[in-house]
């Protein structure tokens, strides 16, 4: 598999583009996203599990009852969640790409991010929808990725190739996340795109099965947001046989899956609020899957891990405390932990006691900008990863000031 | 029921002291405490629920065995945990109040508190034991909440006088908690004590009862500490006819068991690491009782929330969402969110939805040290409160410093 350029426009007869229509009062940020295909394409799409739930996921999942969507739009600036007319603002922007592009708007996936609980006004996305859709082009994906960005400091785009069934194939993904200009957001946004052919069941099998192992181990402060929701549109323009059950040719499209959403995974952490540092724990030896993932997913969500990373400071009792903690069935004498990064790697924790460890070469270790936290919970065959990242000042800063 | 002076010591025989023994450099803070009963007590404990136990829990569960302890031995500066002696020394360190008070050592509570993973040398401890029982007093509780202290700004006591069966009866308790010293602690401690005659059987019923509301509704970084312990002895001094069933004297043993509590929750969550407010989440309007401590939890843990507090900032977004990632089975679109101090009240959200509010009101309000966050979640019958603090820039500065 290759990685190559092109974001979500990498996969035939896809086009995207993004523009500043005026929702936010910043001129210079891009607000609103749109992708299209050519045909009709097969969709899966995952959604928050919080109870509250933005009206754009009500309507798409509408959208998507029968397996097919043509087109994303997406707005930045107001999360259209808790108003009183948020679901007929988001259908709305449907009959708007309808009215733009001629797609019908039940195929329209709808998604919206910023602030909770102030009325999206739909007035700037009427007036731009048109020159957006005019626009629409191949080399469309980096605008579209910069338009659906609230505080993340990185655009994030990712695509690559790969064969089914001797046909060429290409799979891109663009995301936002863990950005806020005002606080009440915390939204992540994926959306993916692939030219190859393959059933919207299938699709949305492999889409939940692998995001179990991506985007849900994806922590960057335990708050789980009522706008979250990664989509995939497969419009078989590569034109491989269509995947319509399990075999080589889904394997070899959920390893694209995979590669492709492990990325965003890594851009998404690394661009948590107020980061510093992106952290992978990568847990291995335990006894069941649940454990592995259940011990990963816990020291990438402790607090206190977390401040410690921001000082560089491998306090390895954190990562045990962490996993005692998780529900995880583990035997915590047989832990072993040891920090890596470019600068090295240190063991500091064994059979869950203290190793002697120089201090000077674990700081230098953790003052890289990518840590990895190596925890082995015995002799068991299962292994998880989860990503996260540092709990620093800008963190508090940027969710402690004041709405304005 | 009347709040009074003299903590663990305002009960009938109870004695305590709090020294500084070398196990901490700074010669000015009191590193151990003992609390003795003149006769034999009847005990209860609640333990973390962390895998990673100290050894101080292993040893005091089987002390307290059979329901009789006599003395409460802790030091701070030092968790005894994750060190491969770490049984050896809190079993010695029982002994140590054996040979300096005669207390058998199987009736001996130990309990330590501080840098994980690091041996606890025992020398300084033996070396003042001697003096710390020679000192034993019934105005000891000061010094004893004072030794048990990390990196708590505040020394935290609380005891009250009530009435079992027409014999007045004191309580009184001290705690530490949410201090650091190093990173690696934020262990919770709390000793209780009392003249109430009651069997160990309904004294573990009443605190295991009661710490449901209590202790475990309260949170500061989501981290479940290694360490946690609260013990209740009984030494029934006070003459009242043994507690050995439910009825009325159990009542009120439970409600001043939890008003003691309850301050110490406040005390504790009030003096949080880097903590400015006090917060109390106050759920009414529940289906079941499970909904209304889900959801008031939720809200009290979510870093989202609690920066926005530390803010000063009105975003009830994200009580909404904290709420609907809960778990808790309760209808969203039901929900009114309002917030109180000693400035006012003002509603915020009705129905799941914003209404205008004045912000310059809100700040007002939110200013203020102690906060109130009033959520109804429908017109069912259970309620629940929990208590935390906001997330502020000296939490991540006290928990990533480099450890010295």
């Amino acid at each position: 598999m290759k990685q190559i350029s092109g974001g979500v426009c990498a996969a035939k007869g896809f086009r995207a583009n993004g523009i500043h229509c005026g929702i936010r009062h910043n001129r210079t940020k891009r607000d609103l996203a749109l992708i299209v295909s050519d045909v009709p394409a097969a969709a899966a799409a995952v959604y928050t599990t919080n109870l509250v739930k933005g009206a754009p996921l009500t309507v798409t999942k509408k959208h998507l009852a029968n397996g097919v969507a043509q087109a994303v739009i997406c707005n930045s600036g107001n999360a259209n969640t808790c108003n009183a007319n948020g679901l007929e603002i988001a259908e709305a922007m449907s009959a708007l790409v309808e009215q733009a592009t001629g797609i019908c708007a039940d195929n329209v996936v709808v998604a919206s991010t910023g602030v909770i609980g102030q009325p999206l006004n739909l007035e700037p996305i009427a007036a731009g929808v048109g020159a957006l859709a005019a626009s629409l082009s191949d080399q469309g994906s980096g605008v579209a990725a910069e338009a659906i960005m609230t505080t993340d400091t990185r655009m994030k785009e990712v695509a690559v190739e790969f064969t089914v069934g001797g046909k060429l194939c290409h799979m891109g993904g663009i995301a936002k996340g863990s950005g806020m200009i005002h606080p009440n957001m915390a939204t992540m946004l994926v959306f993916i795109t692939t030219d190859a052919a393959i059933s919207s069941e299938m699709l949305q099998k492999a889409l939940s099965g692998d995001i179990a192992s991506t985007f849900n181990m994806l922590s960057i402060d335990g708050d789980t947001s009522t706008n979250d929701m990664v989509t995939v549109l497969a419009n078989g323009l590569a034109e491989n046989a269509p995947i319509t059950s399990e075999g080589a040719d889904f394997t070899a499209f959920m390893e694209a899956l995979n590669t492709v959403n492990v990325t965003l995974c890594r851009m998404i952490a690394g661009d948590g609020e107020g980061a510093t540092k992106l952290l992978e724990c990568k847990v291995s030896g335990a006894g069941t899957e649940e454990a592995a993932k259940k011990s990963a997913k816990s020291v990438i969500c402790s607090s206190l891990l977390k401040a410690a990373m921001f000082g560089a400071d491998a306090n390895w009792g954190r990562v045990l405390c962490a996993i005692g903690y998780s529900g995880a069935d583990v035997d915590v004498n047989k832990i072993d932990v040891s920090f890596r990064s470019a600068k090295g790697e240190i063991q500091v924790c064994k059979d869950g006691a203290g190793v002697a460890f120089s201090e000077e070469l674990a700081k230098q270790i953790l003052l890289e900008n990518e840590i990895e936290i190596l925890v082995c919970v015995g002799d068991g065959p299962y292994s998880a990863c989860a990503w996260g990242c540092d709990l620093t000042y800008d963190y508090v800063k940027i969710n402690g000031d004041y709405r304005t």
